[in-house]
């Protein structure tokens, strides 16, 4: 595929990457989850930041700063979990919004040193604004990997399975609830909670990432259907994925019933396919490798949603025909 | 000075800082320009992020978009020089606002390209988004020093004498005249290019940090009246700053000239002390190595504008009298 035929936000960041300087110092430079720099004792560092916006990420009429606090780093921490690596080190960007009360920077702070403990990630600094309007959180995450463990995005090759961990569509069936404008049963609770406080996949992604058979992998930030694309993309493959495959989350039915009941009615495999922030991990790896790898990341749950093939097939074979897989959602 | 009397940003980032865990694998971390972290070869890792927002660091009415690029990462540089320390590596999160052309992407990217390439920064990866609103700019630069080269802002100790390089008040004094609501003569072009793309003071920053002279150091990004507290409060010492002896840029002089014709008055002591933006570098060292630090960073002047003192005095001396040295700019 060339750039020119890329949706607006993969084009925009090829024409860009083009404009800079060819790294010098660097293992891994734009297009992957994170960054990669060697280190003197052979080791990586990896960098990756990822920028929240309300109104854009987030609303705050949902109300729940510490969460809010909480997601910003979670999906910094993803990113460095897609790279087979542990988070070491972050800093943190806030512009807050004019006439903010302290309390509530704390409470976002809440979220952020809750997570920041639970995974070992040192905040060592930051830069605090006033903002002209909308709040923005920027964290940096730094992490570690050694090169033998390293997961990028372009090591798929045809033959290979592709998997996911987890359940996928939770959180954009809880983006669904938090916008329908009535309050949702307590039942779809989980939807929400996968919304507000998604959990990076840190140890899933280790013990995959030490395995020896993952040839690719990165987090499911936008998506499946725009994720495989760039994976593929990276990898120069193909990939087949079965729809009565993917694992769509029982609350994702529960949900999907409930919002047409509501007047806001959501498909559950458009959900599980274009929703995005499961934060999950996608890869890929020799199919024979299925079951060391179940066991080595259970309980949380482990799907073959499909085939990695030659390029450019990118296509979901579908109950009563194969069609092409569209890109999902991209920010553009 | 205890946290509770402090102005409120840096009030509320100690209040922040406070809620965080402990660092394990830190050196240095929030409190000063940039964070350090131990590498396995005994060198520094530093670390900082500065968020630039528009219509509150800049105005898009300004109309030059490669200087917008060049200085988000510009002040972020400025941070690394001012531990003492060689960038080596950035990531670049921004908010695009809505129907914003390619173009003006590729323009605000070209600055930073041109930056990156002058400073042999890599930029190694990012986030591109769609903004809410307005244009936000949030890179993140990894630096490296030596741990006998390191300077932080904790050093400073009475008898020190306190240095500036460059001269003042040149930034402060373009962001007036680019607020005027006329357009300013040629002549007063350099103030308004001091704000629009400063220089990092990366060269004379080593220069100063290999001598084994400096005892504390940061930027002046907020204006040396505010700076000059931060260094003192981290040092533990006091300031007598000699007002007569602040260097200000004689095209500041002229600015305000201007300035005052075009209805918008401005006073040079006041944008030298409290107008923020420099970008030059303000450090401490004893009296007597004045002459070798001068030599060092020749062409670029350098000026001893005060000497260190017991704490708590933070006073500027004035023709007739000596005062209280006020905080000065703040962002809350």
């Amino acid at each position: 595929m060339t750039d020119d035929v890329l949706p607006g936000e993969d084009a925009l960041i090829a024409k860009l990457a083009g404009m800079l300087p060819a790294p010098r110092q660097t293992r891994l430079t734009i297009g992957d989850d994170a960054a990669a720099i060697p280190l003197p004792d052979g080791n990586l560092l990896l960098v990756t930041t990822d920028l929240l916006m309300e109104d854009v990420h987030f609303r705050l009429s949902w109300g729940d700063l510490p969460a809010l606090g909480w997601k910003a780093l979670a999906q910094n921490l993803s990113d460095i979990a897609a790279m087979g690596g542990t988070p070491t080190h972050a800093v943190i960007a806030i512009a807050l919004p004019p006439h903010w009360d302290p309390a509530q920077t704390t409470a976002l702070y809440q979220g952020l040193a809750a997570l920041a403990s639970a995974t070992h990630t040192d905040i060592i600094g930051g830069d605090t604004n006033c903002s002209s309007g909308p709040l923005v959180i920027t964290p940096t995450v730094l992490g570690r990997v050694s090169p033998d463990e390293l997961c990028t995005r372009s090591g798929a090759r045809p033959g290979d399975a592709l998997f996911v961990t987890g359940t996928l569509g939770r959180a954009a069936a809880g983006l669904r609830l938090l916008d329908a404008g009535q309050p949702a049963p307590p039942a779809l609770a989980p939807a929400i909670q996968a919304q507000l406080r998604p959990q990076p996949r840190l140890e899933a992604a280790r013990a995959l990432a030490t395995s020896g058979q993952v040839t690719a992998m990165m987090d499911v930030s936008d998506g499946v259907a725009t994720d495989v694309h760039r994976l593929c993309r990276a990898s120069r493959a193909g990939v087949v994925i079965a729809e009565d495959r993917l694992p769509i989350d029982p609350v994702v039915n529960a949900a999907c019933q409930w919002l047409a009941t509501a007047g806001t009615p959501a498909n559950p495999v458009q959900l599980a396919l274009a929703g995005g922030e499961d934060f999950e991990l996608l890869f890929t790896a020799p199919p024979e490798a299925e079951a060391e790898l179940r066991a080595r990341i259970a309980p949380l749950p482990l799907t073959r949603i499909g085939s990695m093939v030659d390029p450019p097939d990118i296509l979901l074979q579908q109950q009563t025909q194969t069609v092409p897989l569209a890109w999902g959602f991209t920010h553009f």
